[in-house]
């Protein structure tokens, strides 16, 4: 730690993710005289929560190689990463953080606080789940390298893993365990997958896949849990539809049900929080509270849509949030779009899908079905798009499984940003060439559909 | 041919390439009663001419898999499509066609006429390159089935392949001779390889991945043929630096230097031709002269940011004016875009490369060389991104090389369609996951650049 004029500017950020990480960084970048102090509870510096998965599945080799920025790093960038430092209460008025490592309770002043804390995932009411405080042995979540530390090394070929929930980690992780040889059960309360990100007949496509490998059992509640000498060995299940209950056999079993943000320091801090318990943020990243900002996982937004408040669920917004409360903090000045797009992307076993932006029933829909390549190149793969689009024909969503999903969704985020409307960008030229591309791509012929359809409503 | 009543509209295509073809299809979708005929020499029905460097090399087994749409479906789609059919004349005042088939002479009155003419390779002035009219023995072009398959039967493995001209038919033709076990030298006139599609520090690192497996010389001017027997041997080139002449080994050399449109009939008509010769046409793809359309590689149209006349020389565009030319031919209205982007593709030696608006040299540019997926995840391939903006800001153009460079590409062509700045477009979510790609990618770390250059030139 170094010693600085008390003429400089002091940014305190409490927490080392992606969000955290990230803002540390532009700090520093903004204003190179700055003290830049990150407080982070747990012993790693900034990795990838999102890469778990495939260190459990050993795609990734270590875990280690999920750092994305090392303590060296940081100190190069004196940046001052406190590890294993936990914050015990933020003083707005006295413009204190109270910080506490090992024994010793230390006092850090700041001019700009960015409050980085995240999300833990919520555990859902299963009977027996927990022990007193902990979960049964063999059950877990998957939150930080700790958690995928312990499920690795559970996780033994040929056992029973069931999970709950299947979005986008549950599915994930579907995969990661399948690839250890485990024999994987999915088990969700809603009617269909990825329910978040993908409409029921996109996310059937990947469903019907899935259930190649693993075993998915939707409108499925589990319910409780049955352990010996203190291990699970079953969970139970209840139907949604007939209230029959029956029962997985279990040797593992990971809780993927969703997050609820860490927001007790920020309220305690007299941050405004929305009725969910996020942290209301506005476009700077700045809170209720003057020169307290927060970003990421435990903070909410607007959607760009709607205008409505949407959890931060996503490490590319953490990322964005990041740059924006790092430069703001740091008296620079960086806002962000008015609401997030809510770009994600996924992989499982081979197939990709992605979405953005808005899938509202009441929306006009165009869904094709193409090849990613001309018919007559071999070597083609299937791409699904579906484009969502409001009366007048401005563009608000898309949906993509299959080849390139994530670029082709990428090229509609373009679309929705810059406000194109179907007519328009039908017409737009996308690249051609045989080995490559058709000479119309899916996300063409898609939105030719809901042009057909509102010319037919004008008649 | 069917009977038609006198009162249907009389829809006469001359050309049945990929523009022809589509008019054909659109004009009928569009007025299910009107009679369809597309006139054409060739005696093959529409195929893909971007796919014929593919059968040459084998990746695509036969020249009859590229036919897009066979003479069956013509048929079954009530189109008259006449092949091997040649237009005499055309008599806008009579509102006629004159057509010779065989040795007869018939009449076809139209109600619309769309030209879809095309265009044909142009020869460059290389001494000894014809013998009369024909080329000598050994010397092909490559733009119709026929001149594929005389390439293909000539490719013999082991012999020397010079091919004069290094775009983008130039290049994809190397690779397809390089399959052939040919020994394949390249000449290009101008410094740098692929000079209409990509700036010269973008093309050099196709240049040096193209090099490990066949040779090229930029630079160079072919001036003269040896041959013997009436076949060539030899094609002698001159520095164009150093004067410095030498000879190269050949026993099969292609011309990929360029087309020429093939306007004769329209000019003969009275449609308004520019400088050079392309036919005119405004953004329903109607001519000078009523009720006569044109479309495709024989015509020209306003580029989307400079709005100057630009020869159409891409299969995307032919496309979607023969979708524009096909409706309106039939009584429909479809007007295009306010000229064409030119986004372009292809791929050589599995680099792939694309392009879209405008790379002036007055423009700010920002390039980033990066992975496609995020640093700790394996497999990740590298792709360079260099992005064109105007001093406010505005995106008018993009290149790209490496890893999914089309659909990166359409990225940057959506955002520039919808007139976005860099500071919007670098806050646009792209989809992140990390198999998929990394937080930031390479397109928006490409308009970071831009936007600090931006911010030094306002301090």
């Amino acid at each position: 730690m170094g010693v600085y004029l008390s003429q400089e500017r002091k940014i305190v950020i409490i927490g080392c993710g992606a969000g955290g990480g990230t803002a540390a960084q532009f700090a520093r970048k903004t204003d190179r005289k700055a003290s830049v102090i990150i407080i982070e509870k747990d012993r790693y510096p900034q990795y990838s929560k999102c890469g778990l998965p495939y260190v459990i599945s050993g795609i990734i080799p270590n875990f280690n190689d999920l750092i994305e920025f090392s303590e060296d790093w940081f100190k190069t960038a004196k940046i001052d990463l406190l590890l294993e430092t936990t914050v015990e209460k933020i003083d707005t008025s006295k413009k204190i953080v109270i910080v506490k490592k090992g024994g010793n309770v230390i006092e850090k002043p700041y001019d700009s606080l960015i409050i980085a804390t995240g999300a833990k995932p919520s555990i859902p009411p299963i009977n027996n789940i927990k022990k007193g405080s902990n979960l049964i042995k063999g059950i877990f979540v998957l939150r930080t390298i700790n958690d995928a530390k312990d499920i690795s090394s559970s996780a033994k070929k040929g056992d029973n893993a069931t999970i709950i929930g299947a979005g986008l980690i549950g599915l994930e992780l579907a995969e990661s365990l399948y690839k250890k040889k485990m024999k994987v059960t999915v088990v969700e309360a809603l009617p269909s997958i990825l329910a978040n990100t993908l409409d029921k007949d996109m996310s059937k496509i990947v469903y019907d896949e899935i259930l190649k490998q693993v075993n998915i059992l939707t409108d499925h509640i589990a319910t409780r849990i049955e352990s010996n000498s203190g291990k699970i060995t079953k969970v139970f299940i209840k139907d949604n539809k007939t209230g029959e209950e029956k029962y997985i056999l279990t040797d593992l079993l990971v809780i993927a049900t969703g997050l609820k943000p860490e927001t007790a320091l920020a309220k305690d801090a007299d941050c405004k929080l929305n009725e969910n318990g996020y942290i209301i943020v506005n476009n700077k990243c700045e809170t209720s509270v003057k020169d307290v900002f927060a970003i990421g996982d435990c903070t909410e937004f607007k959607d760009f849509i709607t205008k409505k408040s949407v959890p931060i669920g996503l490490g590319s917004i953490a990322v964005r949030q990041g740059i924006s409360a790092g430069i703001n903090a740091a008296g620079g000045n960086y806002t962000l779009l008015d609401g997030f797009l809510q770009t994600c992307t996924s992989e499982f076993f081979g197939m990709e899908i992605a979405a953005v932006g808005s899938s509202d029933e009441n929306l006009i829909t165009g869904k094709f079905n193409g090849l990613s390549l001309p018919h007559y190149f071999p070597g083609g793969k299937p791409i699904i798009i579906k484009v969502f689009a409001n009366k007048d024909g401005k563009i608000l969503g898309a949906q993509a499984v299959g080849d390139n999903a994530a670029q082709r969704i990428n090229t509609l985020a373009a679309a929705i940003l810059g406000g194109l409307d179907i007519e328009t960008f039908r017409r737009l030229e996308t690249a051609y060439a045989p080995p490559i591309a058709p000479t119309l791509d899916a996300i063409t012929l898609a939105c030719d559909i809901i042009s057909a359809k509102l010319r037919k409503r004008q008649k």
